[in-house]
């Protein structure tokens, strides 16, 4: 007895014993598309009767070149015959005619491979006896022009055009815009032509003989497997080249047979909030194709309850039946023939982040998924969408509906933006400032040139270019909404204008873009910031609290910051930057004092004028952090950044120089002359303070070294501010975090000096004074030193940016104008190390300091701050070296937390895998 | 019976089998210095007889508070009878008196230890006996006031003064400047003056008899052992507390009794040259100290062979014996009494760097020691000394005889210095510019704000400050000679003068500094460049040659450097920057035109300009390397430093519309127009290429994948410039470096261009051009990555600069400016990491680069370049990890074949020892 090739959708039982039981043995055998089919018929939902050739017979066909192997042809009958007998009707038969569909289906989909083939079985003898069952000549022509239109280009290989030409002849002829809307003496005329186009391009006959087109439509699934496309794609997706592709032979069900049938699609839960109700469209008596064409108005799932109450239960019946099956949100595509409900696909539903997360949360509450599960069906990145502006989903769909949608293209920056066109980057600059009005950027594509436009406006929208274009580079760096590759998009520079789709939009009016989703839409649509506080996040959130192993702190500078990252679920504050205190507008001057002082006496005047200052904030932000940590960064930046730019002061002796020129009285030239030594002063010291490198220059702990009553004065006001406030009852933990380290012998002064005023406290408090002692982590060195900083070091925090910086030897700034961008594009780096951490060399280095450290000092906390702490790719990467925490923006808390949960889970189910 | 406590200097051998046959423990238990004359009295050579009380009779007498152990007074007087026998004379006998020298003698030389007393066994019996004997009232009252005096000060603890006021009386009452005037009767009243002072000052009469002053001086001598200066020395020294010094008593013999007798030091090779003859001086009727004093005029050895030839070809023959037995040049005391010569004293002598070279060579020809030894015996600093300018040897001496020596003060960089004396940076800066005269830049100490006035100063001098002033370590950063510390030194600002030891020197007027040494002279003294080829040094390098295992090469840019470096010694170029040939004046314009191209065919023009220049030079260098390799490093520096600097820019265009405004013929307005339009465009240029940190920035193979065009055309310079040379029979030998990589996706398409043009090369030529292709390894980074580097790389060169500036997260030119001179004073830095390779951060990743990359690549070649690679301390460090060669400039190829070697040989002596 030959092989089994071929299983009825009803055997899946079958199948499944013929592979050895595995599930995922069965989609290699049946391919996804025919196991799915198997699977829906045998859980009752009514699938319209078809059978699956396997996998296997598609490579014995190929092996045996292009040959069909032994009883391949003898088991299609046989199960055509089983269809026949479940549905009464006959393949081939003029009075009750089987017709089926044939499509292809491997084990993972593929761009590429074979497309469907509809109405395999019609003939001129079976149009005929049709015609007189169905009582529809219009109906059964158009199937049967549509089958011969199909079976050319797909199985023959005719091109598509001269079908189309014909057709459009033909409505010239009529005089009219559809398809539909030819008459059936047209289609019969169409039918010949298409006859003669297949006997002329495919140099014979359209075959009449329905075995004879499912057989072929067969071996076109087969050879389309080793197509050129499909070749190339398996390639590069890593899919083997011998699991070969099944093929799904499935009887036609029509929707376009009267009042009581229909079709259309739905989906279990919304796909934009996750409400659990069934929601879709669908067109009576219409075929699916008319449905996604968008010809015709469609009326919606609510309408079908109130037109077919009966069959709307059932399909919602089937849904619910599918999600438990299927374990998540289904995508259904339906028929209605002659009031029979037919289920032809159902897959996993595409829905918006919000959807996605609350169907992930109600999934655990209907029993369906575990809260493991929950928190692997949404992406950190969907949390994102929770931080941007969107489009008011109303506002959005109404825009929609009046035809403002101008075209699609690639959503490479998330956030919706509205604003003014302006063609150019120079007049984007310039709008954003005169007008104060937000501005679009509108370019064909965008260079580094362009950036200067880029950064003032509201989103970018470019007609060329891909994921990695700059302006999607360039986008996502600065957070700015970005569609870009709108090919349908045609800029005329001249005209001041962009024509999409026949419509003409002019410079300076309004347009809508979507970063999330690409579309871009003509005029002003509502947006509106998604609630953070949305229960199902929070809930999902909490879940994912219980997961994490990392401690998710948040960088804040402020109170109002910290009580936001609390309010977001921030553990801690893992780097307050004081510096941002500093530039504070009342205090800068101080700051300046203490910096213009060229002795300790008028330097120690300054800082005991800061040190209020700085206890106050201190204070402020143990409030707000009650019990919770607080890591202070010692003052960090080069002096140079308090003053005045070198640039600016210049051009401001010189101005003054020139109005000194034509000072007429002698008041007036006293003035200047003052204020011109002031500003030369000042000039002097900028100069002094100049570097060539500023980034590896005066900064960090070499200030404190240099001026150690700069950090005196830091760790006193941090002190004196845990006195104050733990006389209120509030419960500080400070850790005091030195920046820049790189030498043992720059900690140890600082941890004296810290010992030395500890010391002071108790003195003078009668109590010690509970704190923290650490150092950041940037300089490589310092990562090498890490069993020497770890002696006195309590705590480690990785400043990936500027450790990024050093061990990459790429500054920031610089780099992301220059060559960085460069080499995105032109795959140099995959991604920007500064947005994910480069797991290579900086996470090599991070790796090797945590094992070190640890080595040393067993208890020793580590964590990173800075951008990183807030990307999930470096969370996943930071989670498996062990760091027990990260910390980010405020906002990317959320963020953070989910994915320091998924990263714990994806290192349970490794240590559970081995 | 007791333990034995006292060896006379011939029972060394008694001592060597009491502590079991080892000289260390010989050293031990009697000191360094009572060890070798003991030594020297076995070797026969004349030494004043005496006996050496043991440490551990030190430590016995302080363990029972300060009392002498049991059998210790015995076996004194037993030694000193046989001390008598020997001498013929007795301790205290007035008629013959035996007169001994009582001396402390650790293990270890120390500071604060007892000094020496001579004369012990005087008292006034005793004198009016030698009187007679010696017939010189004059000598032996002078002998009796100087026990007195030291007896006083050392043993009883009384202080100086006293005893120098009472000479100075009696100077002042005889009229007379020198204690050697003072009649017998003046002396006669001073011993009585001062036994008054002893009295007074001691409490006690001075010890008449000659046993008690022994005690007392032994005692004196196991008591300072304890001395707080002692103690604080062996604490900081790491010497053991409980080692006890030895303490040696030894016969007086006398230089100063008549003209049959003489006193004197030499040395047994030159110290200045090493050429092998006595050299010394001698003083004919006088003591030592007298020599020392320098208040009589010497004579010299030479002249001893005049006059007492059989004495002086004694002296030849111990110090020839000496030599062999302490294998070394030696360092030699000796008195002549009543014509017999004795030894007092011999050492290992100090000797400059050009005479340590001769030396080491020299003793090896006679078969002292062995090339090895000879290795060790000069340090690479003192090859130095052949890079430096130094004082000509004959011209110094005649300064010195000419009484110019102003002072000696710290010599803390090397090289002589000549010039005219500037009081203030700022004069010094103007002086070395207008005057074009050098200048000696003179100042108490020096601040970050002289800096500018010590660069264009031939040498600094500054009156306070250590080894790690500011001073010292600006200008041994330049290279500047200079003498810091030289207390004597009065500045007077008002007077614009110096004075020194009573002498002024005005502001203008010239000095000469030796670095060197230290030494500050008046006047001019005549400076010459050492012989490089000296003949002895040529030898001692090429033995280095053979025991070292790393290579040397240099870094050349010329030819002419690379034809130096050759004559030097080096046997490859390790690093020709490529930068230097575009800096040339007349090919500058052409790179400047490059970058300024807007588009590849304007760039590639001025590209094609620049490309037979290029060929030109590497023909040069593969000429002069002949069949050694040359690695050529891709250009590298950002592009802005090509062109002019940016504040030259705006201040050229500011004046060029100042011009304008007041321009009065419509042409000077056009020509005005077109320069301020050409300049505008430059400083656009100029604006676009500012990056914040260039050293971060786009440069090394960053600009190779930006501007693919560039490093084409530099490595298709390179193979033509094999394919010229090649016609003329020279063998090239290139090594492509790829400058800046941090990922092996950099490395790549570099390794890709350089195999295409090498294909291009066979089709050409019909033969493979031969060649290495590398990468730099200077970001953190890339030395993270070796593993992946390794896998396309043949080799690596260590860019140690940039590798500390990354790694320490340090810019160079800013760092040294600001905070890492203060480091360095401070102690938060031993060692400038820029000057010697930072072994705990940089040398770590170098080390895991190196293990990584030859786990890929086990015959990778590794090597550094920079300037690390001629610094001692660093190519020790590199030659223990392993790496083949070390490149450094041309001149320093001496230092690093020298330095090389020593790493060799202790490595071997370290493998050996395990």
């Amino acid at each position: 007895m030959s092989q089994r090739w071929v299983y009825g959708f009803h055997e899946l039982d079958e199948a499944t014993e013929a592979v050895g039981g595995e599930w995922d043995d069965v989609r290699g055998l049946l391919g996804g598309k025919g196991a799915n089919l198997g699977d829906m018929t045998r859980l009752g939902v009514a699938v319209p009767p078809g059978f699956t050739i396997t996998s296997e017979a598609c490579n014995a066909y190929l092996e045996a070149g292009e040959k069909f192997p032994d009883g391949l042809n003898d088991q299609v009958s046989s199960e055509l015959r089983q269809i026949e007998e479940m549905t009464g009707k006959t393949f081939g038969d003029p009075t009750n005619p089987l017709l089926v569909s044939c499509r292809s289906g491997a084990k993972f989909s593929m761009p590429g491979m074979m497309d469907t083939v509809l109405n395999i079985g019609m003939n001129d003898e079976v149009v005929k006896g049709m015609i007189e069952v169905f009582d529809d000549t219009h109906f059964v022509l158009d199937s049967y022009r549509r089958l011969i239109q199909m079976f050319a280009t797909v199985v023959m290989g005719v091109r598509e055009e001269p079908f189309e030409d014909a057709l459009a002849d033909a409505r010239q002829k009529r005089g009219v815009v559809s398809d539909s809307d030819l008459t059936s003496e047209d289609l019969e005329l169409i039918v010949q032509r298409f006859k003669g186009l297949v006997e002329r391009f495919a140099g014979r006959e359209f075959p009449s003989d329905p075995t004879e087109q499912l057989t072929m439509a067969v071996e076109a699934v087969f050879r389309s497997w080793n197509g050129k496309r499909a070749f190339a794609y398996r390639n590069a997706a890593g899919i083997a080249h011998d699991l070969g592709t099944a093929v799904n032979v499935q009887t036609m069900v029509f929707g376009n047979m009267g009042a009581d049938s229909a079709t259309g699609v739905c989906v279990s839960r919304s796909a934009t909030t996750g409400e659990p109700r069934l929601e879709g469209d669908f067109l009576m008596n219409a075929q699916g194709e008319d449905v996604v064409a968008g010809t015709r108005q469609t009326s919606t799932i609510d309408d079908l309850a109130r037109e077919m109450p009966a069959l709307h239960a059932e399909l919602k019946n089937y849904a619910d039946a599918l999600e438990r099956r299927y374990r998540d949100m289904q995508d259904i595509e339906f028929t209605i023939e002659h009031g029979k409900l037919w289920l032809l696909q159902t897959r996993d539903g595409k829905r918006t982040a919000q959807a996605a997360v609350r169907i992930a949360v109600d999934l655990v509450s209907d029993g369906i998924i575990n809260k493991t599960e929950a928190l692997t069906r949404v992406t950190p990145e969907q949390i994102e969408f929770f931080l941007h502006p969107q489009f008011d989903a109303a506002a959005k769909n109404e825009a929609k509906s009046d035809g403002r949608l101008l075209t699609t293209g690639l959503n490479v920056s998330p956030g919706a933006a509205v604003g003014i066109v302006a063609l150019d980057a120079d007049l984007a600059e310039k709008w954003a400032e005169e007008r104060q009005e937000p501005v679009i950027l509108v370019r064909p594509e965008t260079k580094p040139d362009d950036v200067h436009g880029m950064l003032p406006a509201a989103g970018v929208l470019t007609s060329s270019g891909g994921r990695t274009s700059h302006a999607a580079l360039v986008a996502r760096q600065f957070g700015k909404p970005a569609v870009v590759g709108a090919a349908e998009i045609m800029i005329d520079m001249s005209a001041k204008e962009f024509v999409v789709n026949g419509e003409t939009v002019h410079q300076g009016e309004w347009i809508s873009i979507d970063g999330t989703t690409g579309e871009v839409f003509s005029g002003q649509i509502a947006t509106k910031v998604p609630d953070i506080e949305d229960p199902w996040l929070m809930g999902l959130l909490a879940w994912a609290d219980e997961a994490r192993e990392l401690d998710v702190w948040a960088n804040a500078d402020y109170p109002d910051d910290a009580k936001r990252a609390v309010t977001l679920g921030a553990n801690g504050i893992g780097l307050c930057r004081t510096e941002h205190m500093f530039f504070d507008p009342a205090r800068l001057p101080v700051v300046q004092d203490m910096i213009m002082a060229t002795d300790r006496v008028s330097r120690r005047d300054a800082l005991d004028k800061l040190l209020p200052l700085q206890r106050g904030d201190f204070a402020d932000l143990f409030r707000a952090m009650d019990g919770k940590p607080v890591v202070i960064r010692l003052l960090d930046p080069p002096l140079h950044e308090f003053l005045p730019d070198h640039g600016e002061l210049t051009t401001k002796v010189t101005d003054l120089k020139i109005r000194l020129t034509s000072a007429k009285d002698l008041e007036m030239v006293d003035d200047l002359l003052r204020e011109i030594e002031e500003a030369e002063r000042l000039l002097q010291r900028v100069e002094a303070l100049h570097e060539a490198n500023p980034m590896l220059g005066l900064r960090g702990v070499r200030l404190a070294i240099v001026f150690p009553e700069l950090p005196a004065m830091q760790i006193r006001a941090i002190f004196q501010a845990v006195a104050e406030v733990q006389a209120e009852g509030v419960e500080a933990k400070p850790e005091i975090m030195i920046p820049l380290t790189g030498n043992i012998a720059e900690l140890q002064p600082m941890k004296d000096l810290a010992d030395e005023l500890a010391a002071e406290y108790v003195e003078h408090h009668g109590v010690p004074v509970e704190y923290k002692f650490g150092t950041m982590i940037e300089t490589p060195r310092a990562a090498l030193t890490a069993t020497e900083l770890a002696e006195i070091a309590e705590f480690f925090s990785f400043g990936t940016n500027d450790l990024t910086q050093m061990t990459l030897g790429i500054s920031r700034d610089d780099a992301e104008k220059n060559f960085l961008l460069e080499y995105l594009q032109r795959g140099v780096l995959e991604t920007n190390p500064f947005d994910t951490l480069d797991a290579g060399g900086v996470g090599k280095l991070v790796d090797m300091a945590v094992s070190d450290a640890k080595a040393v000092r067993p208890d020793i906390k580590v964590g990173i701050c800075g951008e990183h702490g807030g990307d999930p790719a470096s969370i996943a990467l930071v989670s498996r070296m062990g760091l027990n925490y990260v910390s980010c923006s405020p906002l990317r808390v959320p963020v953070a937390r989910l994915a320091a949960a998924q990263a714990a889970l994806a290192s349970q189910e490794e240590a559970a895998a081995e």
